[in-house]
């Protein structure tokens, strides 16, 4: 018997879902409708048409064998109809219908459903300062509007812009506008860091001197305050708390938030920030109503939580588990652990699970290791070094994040992607341990990092390495007076140890080379508390090791050291 | 109470135990011996220091910061003796010594231990023909060898090389030869494909298809019966059944065997195979005598039988968690899955889990999923095609292995990593639909190629979807008469297909583009086995799955389409 399925919203949830209820219920009447003409297109795209990286705007749009993607292929090739520039306007639950609008002639007319699919995806959240509607200030919420962005700055109009927010799309829009089009280009965030809640603090600090090293201003821990505009409408600056920034274009890229109005004036359960409330087979409240994608909450594998989680990988997944609900069988969406990747210039930036301050905000007994290891076998030539992160639980030994700041390479995502594996599942720092990554030199170490970062975590829980914090160390650095008993001892190779000690002199800095520690321990100080350094952690460790036995307890082992440093940047490095 | 703890056996697993005891309890003492004088090398970047990738032999034992690990460094900075030059010849169980011979001196000695670890290692197999002792004949056997190699190239004494032997490093030694020496190269593999038991036959057959066109001569299913000397008994040419090769230098790669002597003779359990048997502490059958790395059977976490695991990255952490546990404490290696990956000129390979014939051998309800999707989001720039294929069992629905072939970057170890973590703990088609891939266009697809993968397992198992055999297609395209009743439905742009029409004759290909199916369906014959063709199988399907609606039902998809053939190669490729 055929059943009417009406989805809303044909970006990627709703086509999935439209596309595989075809497949698996060829004679069921399947209508898409989008309030855009432009339907099925890759909007995390966007940034690399921007750069002009993808040429046409078509091809965001298009399948992996160039057709594109329109009301036309969905009707030829997939049999599903789909209603452009359609508005819903209310769901009618009783009698089971939707009012719609077409939003060029405003007519009204409703369509029936048996089962309605709401994919209604997610919108730019407004910051709610003055000037945000002058000409030139653009969020990144369709591709009608990124066309207009490569349209003025192809069209020679802009010199200089400010992106506001500093999350993945604000990041990336910089760097389509600094890279490819030399744009003098500010990046304003009002948070601390950059990309916050995705990764701590240090990673965003590496990413961040990484951007400003590619000409791209960064402001963290500043607020746009008014975006100024000319007597004719047209954007000229924005302002912040501290300064006004020459802008002859502004991206606001300050979040999304889920789509949800329609279900919720339907009745339909939705949690306070917007997420509809599904149950793990993408169903609503209401049982003919399902959704899918960015409008619904997700269930947070690590936290226990309802979580957001606007990616188009997930809408993608949870479509098509919707549409075999939909169709008669069974399938489960397990949930999110929070995957996260992004290109920045040369370099990339990952996360999967949660970072270790929302470890610690939910109450884990939160810990982490950080590593500075080679991205592939330390001999083989273009190998470079990867910051990574394991954010796990002591009590449990369970991981619950891990981050990842690379070159622009794979390097990153090979890790992020094997440790979301593991994460979903619930694993431990064990399974870290022996996870057993592919090994060849020209891809990966004998030791590859995610065993590595596993093994640090491992001491850690052991008591067998201590560790000092990065910016309690980079306060020592500023002043000495903040530690008055600590000295550095830096056991890296004596060209790259002495010039420390001869600028901060010895009773700061000690250098004694690795190999030599175990011949001259005996004159290192016993009342100091020595802080060990090295490039990576990993010797400064077997120093800590050794020095416990000979009786020098007070020690500290900076995680990541050097190498972490200076991608971190510092006034004092030599 | 300090313990003596004896090692035989310095590069890999040896080294690491030796390394992580003097961490866990830095009061012991610690001796690891080998009969070589060059240790703790990756033996797995060999051929890389051939080609010249790696200038340097001594990179190859060096620590990541540019120290040698030689004797005087494990003494200095680790606090571990070590003895090169020392071959250990007899086990005394009662007594807890090993007698050992001094092989400069010939002086026999005995050392006492508390705890024994073995970590012989491997060792190549030799190849009973005649004129394997001739002057340039050589195997993969230590770092000795590899620099005679190289030596020898570099003084332009080498003009041909043969390598026998169809496996890893057989093909990394025939690339470093033809790639950056350009030596004519020819590889004999004595199986039908190359990488036996490790990758199924298409995927060898792609890897064959480039190695030819990067000038490397491959002949499988071919046996070196002889190699041929002159009368200073220099090597001049290798005979097989078939043929005699001019042969300056002979490279014999045909496989490793544990080197497990002693233990055998010292009466502990040894696999017919030759595998030391260890429990999952690493302890053999004596409690105090260990084992770790290639010279032990590891449990495979797929077939529940013991295996042989010769990877230094599977060693390393052997050696880890034997340490651990002889340290006093808890450590367990849970098995292997086998993860592979190797770079082949501007490809990579890789495999994880169990090959679709080996798990029919083992008795698996195996079927396959064959894909050939873009290995990042297809409308970003350097996208290229990967070719997947993920083995699972269609009873349990568990995912037993992943194979990928793709570009020489990381695309395919992301998936075959992942892949790992998940077969690992169990994994079924579901973790595979749902695992969380970080999603962004520079690395992925939204749509990940390891999720889609599983979809097309899941359509499998659903018998939504039925497939041909790729080479039952050959065979057709060989002959039509093999498959009377079959017409190629190519579905693929007309620009793409009408060739084919017009060479093949409407009567055995018919052309009709995806999107005009569901209009024209009525042109197609009801009294033929319809095979489906596109690029990747993705659009075969949706017609399959539409033309069993309207009462076509004979029909058959063939998985990776057109993608999967310009990969193989055909005398009728078009």
């Amino acid at each position: 018997m055929s059943r009417k399925i009406l989805i809303v919203g044909g970006v990627a949830a709703g086509p999935k879902a439209a596309c595989r209820l075809k497949r698996l219920q060829p004679g069921w009447d399947v209508t898409v409708i989008d309030q855009d003409s432009l339907i099925s297109y890759g909007g995390c795209g966007i940034p690399y048409y921007v750069c002009g990286d993808v040429s046409d705007e078509k091809e965001l749009r298009s399948t992996s064998f160039h057709m594109v993607r329109d009301e036309n292929f969905f009707q030829s090739a997939k049999g599903v109809r789909v209603l452009t520039r359609t508005r819903g306007l209310r769901i009618d639950r009783q009698e089971k219908t939707l009012l719609v609008r077409d939003l060029d002639s405003g007519e009204e007319k409703t369509l029936a459903y048996d089962t309605l699919l709401l994919a209604t995806g997610s919108q730019p959240v407004r910051l709610p300062v003055p000037g945000v509607d002058l000409d030139g200030v653009f969020s990144i919420s369709n591709l009608h509007r990124a066309i207009e962005i490569k349209d003025r700055i192809a069209r020679g109009k802009v010199g200089t812009a400010v992106v506001v927010g500093g999350g993945a799309i604000g990041i990336e829009m910089a760097e389509a506008f600094a890279d490819l089009w030399g744009v003098e280009t500010t990046l304003v965030e009002y948070m601390e860091q950059l990309l916050p809640r995705i990764v701590d603090r240090a990673f965003a600090d590496m990413l961040k001197k990484h951007l400003e090293e590619k000409n791209v201003r960064v402001l963290t821990g500043e607020s746009a305050t008014e975006i100024v505009g000319d007597s004719d409408g047209r954007v000229t600056a924005v302002r912040t708390g501290k300064r006004e920034i020459p802008a002859d274009i502004v991206i606001m890229a300050v979040g999304v938030r889920p789509r949800s109005e329609l279900a919720r004036e339907a009745g339909l359960d939705v949690a306070p920030w917007g997420g509809i409330v599904v149950n793990r087979r993408m169903q609503t409240t209401d049982p003919d109503i399902y959704a899918a994608g960015d409008c619904v909450a997700s269930p947070h594998l690590v936290t226990g939580r309802e979580t957001f989680a606007p990616f188009g990988s997930v809408a993608n997944r949870q479509g098509r588990i919707a549409a075999d609900n939909i169709a008669g069988g069974v399938s489960v969406f397990p949930g999110v652990v929070g995957s996260f990747v992004m290109k920045a210039f040369d370099r990339c930036i990952g996360a999967t699970g949660i970072s270790y301050e929302t470890a610690v905000a939910e109450g884990f007994a939160a810990d982490y290791a950080l590593t500075a290891p080679a991205d592939r076998a330390h001999f083989f030539p273009g190998e470079a070094i990867a910051v990574f992160q394991l954010v796990f639980d002591r009590k449990t030994r369970r991981v619950l994040g891990l981050q990842g700041f690379g070159m622009m390479n794979d390097a990153v995502s090979v890790r992020i992607d094997t440790a979301a594996a593991l994460i979903a599942k619930g694993a431990t720092i064990e399974d870290f341990m022996t996870v057993e990554m592919a090994y060849s030199p020209p891809f990966s170490a004998a030791i590859d990092a995610i065993n590595a970062a596993a093994y640090v975590a491992d001491n850690l829980c052991a008591d067998l390495l201590r560790k000092v914090e990065m910016d309690r160390f980079y306060a020592w650095m500023e002043d000495f007076a903040n530690e008055p008993d600590w000295l550095a001892l830096d056991i890296r190779h004596a060209r790259e140890a002495t010039p420390y000690v001869e600028k901060f002199g010895a009773d700061h800095w000690l250098a004694i080379p690795y190999s030599e520690i175990r011949e001259r321990y005996r004159e290192l100080p016993a009342d100091k508390t020595l802080v060990i350094l090295c490039d990576a952690g990993t010797r400064s460790f077997e120093v800590q090791v050794f020095l416990d036995h000979v009786g020098l307890k007070n020690t500290l082992v900076l995680s990541g050291g050097f190498n972490v440093i200076r991608r971190l940047g510092a006034d004092w490095l030599l």
